[in-house]
Parts: C-alpha cells; structure tokens; sequence
C-alpha cells in the first residue's frame, strides 16, 4: 500500500520517473550573486520536459497507477503546466488523457496538451465549471483524476526536484520554492527537511495570491486573494494535505510584489540569458533583493517552468 | 615568434585563456531536432563570461602581450560585444583599456564597459571618427590595438568554441557559425577542418548584410551592404586576413532573411528557454528552416551571445 509523501517515496518517485524526464542543471551566476549577497543555486526546471517541473509529478502518478485503472486513463482540469504535463505523461504509458480547459485558455497552452496527444474539453472559465466538466468525464470514462497537487503521488514527484538539487549542491542554508496549491513546496520541503533538517525551506508568494501567507498566518485554510498577478502559475490555493505538509516543515512563506516579479524575471533572463516564467521569479525575488537575511548564505532556488507568451511580455 | 592561426595555436589560446572563460554547455533539444529533421548541437556562448564568445579572442589577444606592451595597456572601437570584452580581459590582466563607442551606443552596452572598469571615449557614430579617435588614444598612450577581428591572437581565441564543441561532441557533418568580420567563422574552420577534414563548415549571414556571400562568390572583399540588420552584431565586413582564411576552409555562406532570424531567435527561446540575441539566431535558422540538406545529419552551431536590450524585442 502506498504510505503518505516522506523522503523514500520521493526516492522511489525519481527513480519511477528518471528514465522520462531530464536531470535538469544547476545554475550559478556570479553577477547576480554580487547583486544578492549571497551564494544562489538556481534549479532550472524551465529546462524541464513540457517547460516545467509539472512532468515530475503527473508522470510519477500516472506511471504509479495499477494497469487495470492506468488502461481507463487520467482525467485533470488546468489552463496551466500541469495540463500538458498530464497529457504527456499518459501519452508515454500509452493511455488516454481528456483534459479539461477553460475556453479561454491560452492558444500555446492547448497546441502544447495536443501535441502530446492530450484530448481537450473545454467549459466556462469557473473553478465550478471545470470540476462539474471533469466529473461527467470521470463518470462516463471511469478514468483517474490526476489533480494538480492534492495527490500524495504528484507531491512526491515534485520533491524530485530538490532532492536532485540537495544531491547536487552542499552545505546549503536554504531552499526556495514557489507556492501556490503547495504541491512543489510540500514536496520540496519533505525531500530537504529529512536530508537535512537544519536547512531552512521558504515559500514565496505573490502578494496578489497571499493565501498561504495568510493561512500559515491564521492556522486555517484562507481563501484565494481577489487580485491578479502576473504570476499565471501561482493562482490556486492550499488544500488540506499540502497546507498540513506546509505547518509541519515550512520555515516561512515570503509574499513578492508584482514589481519584484518582473524586476527578477527581467534580471534573470539579462544576466543569465534564461527564459523563466513569472511564477520562478517569485522565487528568487527575495533572494536577488536581500528582503531575507541571505547574505554569505547558500540559497537553493527552484526555477519552476518556463512557459510563457514571449509576445506579451512585462518589459 | 608567434605564427599565424592554426591549430596548434587554438590548443595554445585554449590553455591559455581557460581559466578566466567558461567551458560553456552543449545543448540538445528534441523538439528543436524534430522542426529541423536534423540532430542538432548548440555551443551556449550566450552563457559565456560578458555573455559572448567575444571575451575568448580578446582574453587571448590580452594575455599573448608582451609584459613591456602590455602595461601601456590596450586600445579598440567597438560599439558591441568585444567592448565589453576587452575591457573585462584588461580587467584581469590589470592593464588599462581604452573603448572607443559612438555616441548613439546602447546605454547597456556602456556600463558593461564601465563595469568591467573600461574607459570609454564617445565619438561621433562614423567608422572615420571612431578610428581617428582611437588613433589619438594609441599616439597618446602608446596602448596596443585589439582589433575586433584583423588580429591572429584573436581569431584563435575564437576558434576555442569550436575545439570545445568538437572535443564533446562526436561525428559532426557540419559546423555553423554566424559571420560578420569573420574572426569566428576563421577560428571555427581552423579549427574544425584541422581535426576533422571532412566535417563541412558554413558561415551565417544576414541577406541584409552579405558582403561575405558576395565576397567568396566574386573572389574578392566586396563593400558592406547599405541595408539595415537586426542582427546589430553583423555589420562589420571581412578584412584580408579572414577572408583568406574563409576562401580556403568555409564550404558555403548561408545568407539568412530578417524573418528568418525573428523566427529562429523566438522558437529558440521558446523550446530551449535561454535567451539569444540576433546574431546567434542567424546560425540557427538554416538548420531549423530545413534550408541546408540537414536531413539526419549532426549539425554543431556556435550561438554566439545573449545580450540584447528586452525592452526592445521584435516580437
């Protein structure tokens, strides 16, 4: 039987899926090391397969699905990473994947769900609409919903990230990750915590979308925030299982203003001559502008993805 | 004494220069190979210290002075990447550089001279003026001339991309690199056809700026073309010296169409997520646009930078 997300399950997760994902590289750059004061170790899922870390969790999903319920296929609903990562994973198991979208989604975000074979639903841009689509699928098809982050086998993937970074890099004091549903920070704070319990693990945030912010704040579940942020990623909201994951091993969940957001992307894409999308510059905003104590430290920082529309940029 | 650009003279500048460059990474990409039908190899310049294959021939160029010449310090008119380069190669040798720039020079491209502790004369935008200028700086200081391209020492710093690339990367059918002054394309054929005499090598350039294609066509060095590129790093022309060099060792001169470049920087950056400037993209696009018969073959391209203003993107 498989047990809650801890480190094992992160291990047997990156050998599951090692053989359909990349090793992606570590980053360091001395000129914005110089800006931060500190020693930075960018992990650069935006060189990820599908763009982002998103494969790791919905192929370790997919791929951990007993064959008898793997052949019915999978079923999500996202307009974001998840989508395409979810449908290429099926499509590498060789099962169906109907993903549902809201109809105003962006056109590279459906071309990329069908290039890997992905079958798309569309409905009405509501959270209600999406989950009343995707339950008439599950009903008729009898497939598995895969959701984006309240899945302990999508938790246990995303940690793959870090603990490839932790093998990579020593002697870090401490490792960022973005949150938004908490499925990349639970995993990545479960992989760093026991390998190394003195390492501090810090979620950033949209000040736009401070849910967690909030909810780490009050000791309950907060609603979403009402405002936008450019951070397209970063929209959900905690569950249960990542917010309990969260109280137990997150030092301190940072919020970033949108000027930060694109003042790091910007940054990050001139210095480093990387293309990252908004919701990893929430990430290494706090880093790159000292708003934490990291000088002389050794900060881990986990690029998320790298999809975006290069014809709608913020500068 | 040294002898002119041959491979043993590029192993040389290699030793030479590796301690103060990076070994810059290969990259590979299926979706990329996929739109090419070919198999593709990127050497990433664009991460290259200064963030151009530039600061190989002039950290070469630097460090091959004599200590007597070297302290009087050196001198060039460049309003693009070797600017930056020589003043940050001066930086480590510790000699003063003199950077001669127009006074319409990209405001980026200043500090990274100042930032690199060069010190920069402004001119009037003329070639005239800028080599009367930096004449009155090498009559008053007596500093050495790093020319951009007419210089030995600096065509073999350049054709160390190509030993590097060739060292990691096995049976190539062809190299590519952009053209402009040529010292790139002659490091790179040096260095290609000297360890493998059979692997093709094509220079890139803009159809807007092909003095190169004319040249090798009508067997001697045709004017520049009054035309406007994109691709700001490929304005210069070739000199004797390199188009001596590229009359016996480059097969073919690609010229390559402003859409084309648009198009292959965009889907560079978008599937590879890193971030080229123009001029690298014009390498790129005759393999990616199928206008080479690539088809299965293993293609090596020198990207040769990154730096471009993002406020000012053509897409």
């Amino acid at each position: 039987m498989p047990t809650g997300p801890d480190l094992n399950a992160i291990r047997a997760a990156h050998k599951r899926i090692a053989p359909q994902i990349h090793r992606t590289p570590v980053f360091t750059s001395s000129t914005i090391n110089e800006t931060s004061g500190a020693q930075l170790f960018f992990k650069c899922e935006n060189f990820q397969t599908t763009g982002s870390f998103k494969i790791r969790g919905a192929t370790n999903a997919v791929l951990s699905l007993p064959d008898t319920d793997a052949k019915r296929g999978v079923v999500t609903h996202s307009s974001g990473n998840h989508a395409a990562a979810l449908a290429r994973a099926a499509a590498m198991r060789g099962i169906p994947a109907w993903i549902v979208m809201p109809s105003n989604a962006p056109e590279a975000k459906k071309m990329a769900v069908l290039g890997y074979g992905g079958q798309i639903t569309e409905c009405e841009p509501t959270l209600a609409a999406r989950e009343a689509t995707a339950t008439v699928i599950l009903e008729r098809t009898g497939a598995n919903l895969i959701h984006p982050y309240d899945n302990p086998r999508v938790i246990e993937g995303q940690g793959t990230a870090a603990l490839e970074l932790l093998e990579e890099v020593s002697d870090l004091d401490l490792v960022m990750a973005p949150v938004s549903g908490g499925g990349l920070l639970s995993g990545t704070a479960i992989a760093t915590k026991e390998l190394h319990r003195d390492i501090r693990v810090a979620g950033c945030e949209p000040q736009n979308a401070d849910d967690a912010f909030r909810s780490m704040r009050s000791g309950k579940l907060e609603p979403a925030a009402k405002a936008e942020t450019i951070a397209d990623g970063l929209r959900a909201t905690l569950c249960p299982l990542t917010f309990s994951i969260l109280r137990e091993r997150v030092d301190e969940i940072i919020p970033v203003s949108e000027e930060e957001i694109i003042a790091a992307m910007k940054l990050i894409w001139e210095r480093m001559k990387i293309v990252i999308e908004p919701s990893a510059a929430v990430a290494a905003a706090p880093a790159l502008f000292r708003k934490l104590s990291a000088r002389g430290n050794r900060v881990g920082i986990i690029l998320s993805g790298g999809n975006l529309d290069l014809g709608n940029l913020p500068f």
